[in-house]
């Protein structure tokens, strides 16, 4: 008899993130959910300045060069890293602000 | 040639993410890459203080019962929510500090 006993009395509705944003999120929160991904981000957001040659991120992850160019593309896409080829080698950078805003929608600063 | 014009000569290993860090990262990341999960978060987030009841999270996201238990099973496993069964219904409440700390580890807070 759930009508009699259901405490439903809140209107919680309101405060649910709307569907298009949480759509997006999503999208952005799969990119990220991949150790290799989240340590290719490590490496290139520890860079003070200037980009990150892929050739940078092969040897100290492990990584052959087309897993690394996989990887990166689905940073890419999801419009967390940029990508600016220079001669032999793809130099990444991330998109300004593109980490803050997904850490902010998680978890909104006071 | 490679070895030639490679600019390869930043030792950039240190900075990754260390891979158990990374690995536990991406599984609580993956857990809240689903809209509906996103949502649910959102609404039991918004809740000033105490429980969110699973009757209130079925109406506004237009979920069946047992879509609703199955997220909220994916987020209490990645330790993002606590449930408690109270008569009927379970009550889920967001672990202390817990999307802070995903938030933190996406982007470092100065």
């Amino acid at each position: 008899m759930p009508l009699l006993d259901a405490p439903c009395c809140v209107s919680s509705g309101d405060a649910a993130m709307a569907p298009a944003e949480a759509e997006t999120l999503a999208k952005t929160l799969k990119a990220l959910a991949d150790p290799a991904r989240l340590r290719i981000v490590s490496i290139i957001a520890a860079q003070d300045a200037g980009a990150t040659c892929a050739c940078d991120l092969q040897e100290p992850l492990g990584l052959s060069q087309p897993t690394v160019s996989h990887h990166t593309k689905v940073l890419v896409d999801a419009g967390i890293l940029t990508r600016e080829k220079r001669g032999t080698w793809a130099y990444f950078s991330l998109v300004p602000g593109a980490l803050d805003r997904v850490a902010a929608a998680i978890a909104p600063r006071p």
